[in-house]
C-alpha cells in the first residue's frame, strides 16, 4: 500500500478497504506514515466521508492499535454508557449506581480528558482517598462485589485515537462525523462491555450544534457497535443549557448526590433515569417502562445512593462524604453573580457557562494541568426563571484563582439573556435510536 | 492569525484574505507553519478551489518567498513562452530564436525539472561547452547582442513553490486548478518579462486529460499574469502524440534545427510557428496574421537558424553543431522497434513513449540523477501512418543502458495501438485565450 493512493483514493470519493485503513493505522501508531498523509487523508475524509463498513474498520483499527480489555473475572453482563460531553453533564455518576443496584455490571473507564470540568474520575477524585488507578484484579474484585467500579483511562488504550485527535485538532479536521465516531468508538470498544448506551448532546453547549447531525452520529455509532457485536442505543439529548444547577467537580458529586437520593434536578433526574433504564434494556432486564419503573424506585429507596457509597468505600474514599456532602471542603473564595435587570431568562450559552467554570479552575485546558476540585459554579437562576433586578443568578466559587472570579462573572453574565417572556420549554430527550 | 482558522476558513468554502494568504506562506517557507497543515490546507483547496483574487495573491506570494529578477540592463521589451510539458516538446528552442530574430528580446530562465527528457536547458547542454551559469551581467550582454539567452532557473526563484511542489506531491493535492496555476506563474512572474505566452497541453500525454481542465488552467494563469500587470495569451494544444517525431535531449535539438531550417515535422513547426506569433503580438509587432507570416519568413531565410547559431556562440557552445548535426554525439547502443503486424497507428499513449525515454536516460526521475544527452527515441512512424509487420516503428538509443533497450522496447509497443482503420486528424491548436 502507498498512503498517497489511499489519500487519492479517498479524495476522488472512493472506498477505502479494510487493508488500507489498517495499514494507514498501523502506519501512523507506527510513525511510518507523517503527518502531513494524515493531514491530508483526514481533510479528504472530511469532505468525502466513509461510508458504515468503512467507519467500523476505522474504529477496529483504532481500538486494535493498543491494549483490548478482558474482564473475564466480572460475573455478568456489562454495560456501560458514554456521552459526547456537556457542561455540567454528572450522570455517570448517578446512573452507574442506579444501575449497579438493579443488578448490571458496569465496569467504567472513564478519561480525565479535556474541557470545563474533569471527566468522571476527576470529580470522583474530589473525595478525599477515592483511587482511581486499581489493578485489574481490585477492579474486577470491586465490580463483582458492589456491581460497580470507575477507573482511570489506560493510556495504552487505542493510543492511534490519542495521536489522530491531537492532528485533527490543529488541523480543522475534528468535526467530521465518521472520524468523531470512529474516535469514541474505538475507545469504547477497547473496554470489554455487552451494551453501551450512548447520549449525544446537541445545542450550543455540545459539540454537535445542529440535531440533523447529533442524530446522524448517533446512528453511525449505534451501527459500528452493533457491526462489532455490542447491544447499541442512543439518546440525542439537549445541551442548549447545562445539565442541573453545579458546573464543577464536587459541586457535580453533591449534585449527583442529591439526585440519588431523589431531590435532584428535575432535568438531570430526567436523563439519568433514561439512561440508567436504556442500560438496563440493552441488558435484558425488561421492557423500557418496567426498567423505568425500577430505576425510580432505587431513586427513591435510596439503593442506588447505597451502591455509590459502597463503591467509593471499595476503592479507597470516605462514604461519610456521600451520606454528608457538607464533609467536601469549601472553596475559600466565591462570588455572587446579580441580575442587571429584572426579567425572564430567555437563553444561555452552555459554552461560555463551561467557559467560566473552566476561568475558576474546574477544568483543564491542557492535558497536564491540575484541576481544583471545588472550583465551579452553583446556578441559582435557570432558563425560564423570573429574576429581579440586582438578584442572584449564579455563585461563583473557586479555590486557588480568586483573579478569575470577575472575569469568570463577565463570562457568565455574557452567557445569559435577560429577556421580557418565558421561553417556550424544551424537550430534553429529542430522539431515541435504537 | 492562526493557521488552524484559516484552514478551517477554506474548508467552510470561505474567501483567504490577501492577509492570510501571505501568512500561510511566509510562514511556511520560515518554518513555522509544519507540514500537516499546510496539507490539510492544501486538501480544503482542492475541494473548495480558489476564486481569481484568492489565487492571484497565492501567486504573488509564492513569487515574493524568494529572489525577483530586474533585468534593467536589456533593452526593449522582453517576452517569454512556457509549456506546461509534454512529451518531445522542443519549442522553445525554435521559438525563442524566431521571435529574437523579429527583434523581441528572449530572456529565458528554464527549469531542469523532472521528466521523460530534460528541460531545456538540459537539451541545450548536449551541445559541447554550452554553459547556463551565466552571471546577471553576462546574460543581460548576450540578450541585447543576441536577442536571446537561456540559463537554468536560479535556485532561490520562488522557494515556497519547490517546498509546496513537494508536499503536494505526496498528499495528492497536485491536480488543483488554482494550486497549479499559482506554482507555473508564481515561478514565471518571478522573471522580469513584459509579456508570456502560455502553451497548455492537454491529452494523455499532458498533466491535464481533458481539454475543459486545460481551458480552465489557462484561463486561470491568463488572469493571473494580467492581475500582476503582464501581457498574457494562451494555447490549448493537443498532447494525445508526442510533438515532432524527436523524443531525448540532443535528438531534440537536432530536430529543431531541422525545423528552423524549414524542414522539420509539420506539427512541431505549426505549433511553433504559432507560439512565436503569439509572441511578437503580445510584444506590439503587428496582428496575428502579419506575425506569423514574419515568423514563417525566418523560418525559410534561416534568420531564426541564426540567432540559435550566436546564442549557442555567446553562451560558450560550439556554434558548428548547430549547422552540422552529425557533430553530435551518437548514443553506442540502439534498438529498432518493429511492428508486431501489419495496420495503420490509431493511437498511442504519448505518456508511455516517454515512460520509454526515461527508462532509456533520457530524463531524470529523482533531481540529481544525470542526463544521458544521447538517449531517447526517433519516432519513424506516427499515428495515422500505414505500417507493415515487421516494419521499424521507432528506434531507441542509449548510451548508458543498454539493459533498458528491451524495456523500453516493450513499453512503447505497449502504448501504440495498430488497428485497420485511419483515424481522424486531430487538431493540434484546440483553442487561444487572450
Amino acid at each position: 500500500m502507498r498512503m498517497y493512493d489511499v489519500i487519492k483514493k479517498k479524495r476522488d470519493g472512493g472506498r477505502l478497504s479494510r487493508e488500507e485503513i489498517r495499514d494507514f493505522i498501523d502506519g501512523y501508531v507506527a510513525g511510518r506514515i507523517p503527518d502531513y498523509q494524515a493531514a491530508a487523508l483526514c481533510m479528504a475524509i472530511y469532505f468525502r466521508g466513509m461510508d458504515a463498513e468503512e467507519t467500523t474498520e476505522l474504529t477496529l483499527a483504532i481500538r486494535d492499535s493498543g491494549e483490548t480489555l478482558h474482564f473475564d473475572g466480572i460475573d455478568g453482563l456489562r454495560v456501560d454508557k458514554h456521552s459526547t460531553g456537556g457542561v455540567g453533564d454528572k450522570t455517570s455518576l448517578i446512573v452507574a449506581p442506579l444501575v449497579a443496584s438493579l443488578g448490571v455490571k458496569v465496569a467504567k473507564m472513564s478519561g480525565r480528558g479535556l474541557g470545563h470540568t474533569g471527566g468522571t474520575v476527576d470529580k470522583l477524585e474530589a473525595i478525599r482517598g477515592f483511587r482511581t488507578d486499581l489493578s485489574v484484579e481490585e477492579f474486577q474484585e470491586i465490580v463483582n462485589r458492589t456491581g460497580l467500579a470507575i477507573v482511570g483511562q489506560s493510556r495504552d488504550l487505542a493510543p492511534a485515537d490519542k495521536l489522530l485527535y491531537a492532528l485533527r485538532d490543529v488541523t480543522a479536521t475534528v468535526d467530521s462525523i465518521p472520524l468523531i465516531a470512529s474516535s469514541i468508538m474505538g475507545k469504547k470498544l477497547a473496554a470489554d462491555d455487552d451494551g453501551i448506551v450512548l447520549d449525544v448532546k446537541t445545542g450550543s453547549g455540545a459539540f454537535m450544534k445542529s440535531q440533523e447531525e447529533a442524530l446522524e452520529l448517533a446512528r453511525t455509532m449505534v451501527e459500528i457497535g452493533r457491526r462489532a457485536g455490542k447491544r447499541m442505543c442512543a439518546l440525542i439529548t439537549d445541551m442548549d443549557k447545562p445539565l442541573g444547577c453545579a458546573i464543577g467537580n464536587s459541586l457535580e458529586v453533591i449534585e449527583a448526590i442529591e439526585t440519588l437520593r431523589g431531590c435532584g434536578p428535575d432535568d438531570l433526574t430526567q436523563l439519568s433515569v433514561a439512561l440508567a433504564a436504556r442500560m438496563l434494556v440493552l441488558a435484558g432486564k425488561g421492557n423500557y417502562e418496567d426498567c423505568e419503573a425500577a430505576v425510580r424506585e432505587n431513586l427513591a429507596n435510596g439503593e442506588g445512593l447505597r451502591v455509590l457509597a459502597e463503591m467509593v468505600r471499595a476503592q479507597g474514599g470516605d462514604e461519610r462524604w456521600i451520606y454528608d456532602p457538607s464533609l467536601f471542603p469549601q472553596a475559600r473564595w466565591l462570588e455572587r453573580v446579580r441580575a442587571p435587570h429584572s426579567g425572564v431568562i430567555t437563553a444561555v450559552d452552555a459554552e461560555g457557562y463551561g467557559t467560566a467554570s473552566l476561568i475558576l479552575g474546574a477544568g483543564r485546558s491542557t492535558k497536564d494541568e491540575a484541576i481544583d476540585p471545588a472550583a465551579g459554579i452553583r446556578l441559582l437562576k435557570r432558563v425560564g426563571d423570573t429574576v429581579e433586578s440586582g438578584e442572584t443568578v449564579a455563585i461563583l466559587y473557586t479555590d486557588t484563582r480568586p483573579w478569575a472570579l470577575s472575569a469568570a462573572a463577565r463570562k457568565l453574565l455574557a452567557s445569559t439573556l435577560i429577556g421580557g417572556e418565558k421561553p417556550p420549554e424544551r424537550t430534553l430527550i429529542l430522539a431515541v435510536v435504537e
